[in-house]
This record gives structure tokens, C-alpha cells and sequence, in this order.
């Protein structure tokens, strides 16, 4: 019996084997539900490696938010905010945080194919102080009109397209950084959660 | 006696000075008011030279879906599509309609220093069928996901973005577009509205 198309297979085969293992974002306390879910939709248009977030009251990301989308991401719920930033530095990750301080560079100035973890701050206040601490690189998005600020999906995804734009140039698109074993792994368990879906 | 400070009314002639007055752009039906600030925002931020759009039942862009950004923008509700479209292309601009089509061309490939009008599709149904037929080019962003599509919003800022990057380039964020008569009235408009408000 068959319950997965070969078209549906290659389809998750190709977005394991663009997939940007080493180009991540985190989600500093983003709360409003349009924001998770049209953040949600670029990363997974842009095939980032992993979505973190934290939350000030303790969410999922579930499919109402998401429309589904989440389930094709990698994701992480951020518990030791201190103990996430130590271990992304120790592999290798440079921090970039989006803010809106004047002690920031432009946002292209940023060599995005180096293993990199973009910060996005909460809607109201923007990144938190630890997140500023940790920060490799402060960057801003140049605004010329009466606006204070962008919304957040919209600089996640303005940048996000700048790294796609660096890494597409590099041929980062055209060869899996993923090892062969969590390939296999997550097909194996995509296609078996499109089974169950198949047989309710 | 002074309602306006120098610094706003400098901020003010900023903004106008830095106008992309050949930079434009079409809602054609975007309905959701997420979308509608956030693409507002962001035609803020870049500061394009006018927000055209239409809507299912009449509307206006009002202050609580636009926190005040529309009013700085130059916006205009299309009443007669067939007539707005033959009007625009006789200034010389070119149609520029983002779709998710096979028939497109990879939005980067556009040279978005010449006079543009973007357009941006209704968020079930996409860009309608005139706009199609008056389309110069048909742009798609690059999508590495199963997300059939990007949020319009999203989709609207990473169009404005590359235009803002190849404009920044070319210099024309540094010269006026706007002629000095409609700057001075604009500034009037603007400054007289300030006062209104500050005597409430
Ligand atoms: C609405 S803004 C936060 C505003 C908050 N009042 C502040 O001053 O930070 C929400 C988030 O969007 C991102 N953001 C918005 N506009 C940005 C810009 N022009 N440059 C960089 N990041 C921006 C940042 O991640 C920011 O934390
Ligand atoms: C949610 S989409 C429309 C989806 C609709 N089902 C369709 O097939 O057109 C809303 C609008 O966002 C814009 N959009 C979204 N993703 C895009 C992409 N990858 N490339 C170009 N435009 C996109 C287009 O303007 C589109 O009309």
C-alpha cells in the first residue's frame, strides 16, 4: 500500500537537501499570533536550519498558529535563555539581534553564510537585555518615513531574504548540510505523520 | 508662537526630500487589517511614492488599522481599474505583479530604478485577472518550503527592500523626486495638521 506519493516524497527530500541547517532564528518573547505565523511561513520559505522562541507564558506552536506550517521546521521552545546563547557561541553561531538602537549597522553589512543566529525582538519592547548582551551584531533595516519601527515578521523577513540572496550567490542552496542520518530520520518520520494523517 | 518643533518639521522635509516618488504601490483587494498596517508600514519605511488600493466593499485606510503611518503616505482608492492601469502605464511604469504562477521570473531580475508600481494579490484568491493582463513582468519570491506562499505583507517588504537596496545604490535616496511646489505643500498640509491635532 502506498499512502505517500512519489511527488509528496521528493518534495520533503528536496527541502531536507535545501535546508539551512546553519542559518537559524530566535523568537525573543514574539507573542501576537499573526507575527508567529507569518514568521513561521518565511523561515520555512527560506528553509531555516531551526526556529527557536521563548514566550512569557509557556506556548506551543500549535496549527492554528501556524497552519501546519511548523511541522516541517525544526523547532526548539528556548527554557535557560543564558545556557541557549553559551551553547550556540560554543558551535560556532555569530548572534546577530535586530534592534532599532542607534548603536547598530546596517543589516547588509552582515556576512550571513557564516553560521548565524538572527534575534527578533518582542512587538512591544523590542529584544530582551540578554539577547543584547550576547550579540555578535546589532543590526537595523534603514527606514526613511515617520514610522518608529517595521513590523517584526516583516524585518524576519527582510533579512532572512538578504541571507537567501548571500547564500543562494555561495551555491549554499544546492548542496544538503544536513548529515545523510537526520535525512533519513526525518523522512522517516514525516512520511509516517502524513500516513496517520491519512488514515483519520 | 510654535506647535511644531523644528526637529519634526525637519524629520517632516526629510521624509519628503527622500521620497521615491517612482516607486509605487497596488493593494488589488488585500483585505486583512494585519496586512494592511504592516504593508503600510513598510511603504512608510521605504518610502514609496504612493499606496494605491481597492477593496471588496469600500473602504478607507483609518487610523486604527494604520496607527497614523497613512497619513503620511500619499494613498488613492482605484475606482476604475481598466483606467487606472492605462493612466499609470502612459507615465511610463512598469507593472509589476507578484504571483506564484510558473509563468514568473525570479523578483530580483527587475530593475527597480525605473518607474514601478508594484502589485500585491488578495490573500485568498491573489492578483486579479487585470491585473494580469496589464502585468509587465510577473516576479515570484524563491520558496525552499511545503508553504504554498508567503504572508502578502512579507511578500510586499522583501519586494521594497531589493528596490530600496538598487535605489540606495544608485543614489536616489540622496536627491529629491518630488517637485519643490508639492514638497511645500505637502510640508503645509502636514505642519496645519500637526497644530489641529496638538489643540485637541
Ligand atoms: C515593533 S519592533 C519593537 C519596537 C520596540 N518599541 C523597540 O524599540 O524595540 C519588534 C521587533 O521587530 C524588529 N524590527 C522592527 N523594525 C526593525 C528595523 N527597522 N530594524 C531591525 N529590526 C527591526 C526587531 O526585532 C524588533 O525587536
Ligand atoms: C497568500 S498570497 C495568495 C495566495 C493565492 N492562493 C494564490 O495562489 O495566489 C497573497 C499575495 O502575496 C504575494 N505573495 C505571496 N507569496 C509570494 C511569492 N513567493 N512570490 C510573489 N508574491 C507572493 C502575492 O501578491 C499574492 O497575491
Amino acid at each position: 500500500m502506498y499512502l505517500v506519493t512519489n511527488e509528496r516524497l521528493n518534495k520533503m527530500k528536496k527541502i531536507l537537501n535545501t535546508r539551512q541547517d546553519t542559518l537559524r532564528v530566535f523568537m525573543d518573547y514574539v507573542y501576537s499570533p499573526h507575527n508567529l505565523s507569518a514568521i513561521v511561513r518565511t523561515c520555512d520559505a527560506v528553509n531555516v536550519g531551526k526556529l527557536y522562541y521563548r514566550h512569557q507564558k509557556k506556548v506551543k506552536l500549535n496549527n492554528e498558529i501556524t497552519m501546519g506550517a511548523h511541522k516541517w521546521l525544526f523547532t526548539e521552545y528556548v527554557e535557560d535563555i543564558e545556557n541557549f546563547y553559551k551553547n550556540i557561541k560554543e558551535k560556532g553561531y555569530q548572534v546577530v539581534v535586530t534592534l532599532l538602537d542607534k548603536d547598530t549597522i546596517d543589516f547588509r553589512e552582515v556576512d550571513y553564510t557564516k553560521p548565524t543566529l538572527i534575534v527578533l525582538g518582542n512587538e512591544v519592547d523590542g529584544a530582551s537585555e540578554v539577547s543584547i548582551k550576547y550579540a555578535d551584531k546589532k543590526v537595523i533595516i534603514p527606514m526613511y518615513g515617520m514610522s518608529q519601527s517595521l513590523n517584526v515578521s516583516v524585518a524576519n523577513a527582510v533579512i532572512l531574504y538578504e541571507a537567501q540572496r548571500q547564500r543562494s550567490i555561495k551555491g549554499m542552496y544546492d548542496k544538503p548540510q544536513l548529515s545523510q542520518e537526520i535525512i533519513e530520520k526525518t523522512l522517516k518520520k514525516w512520511t509516517y505523520e502524513d500516513i496517520i494523517k491519512a488514515k483519520k
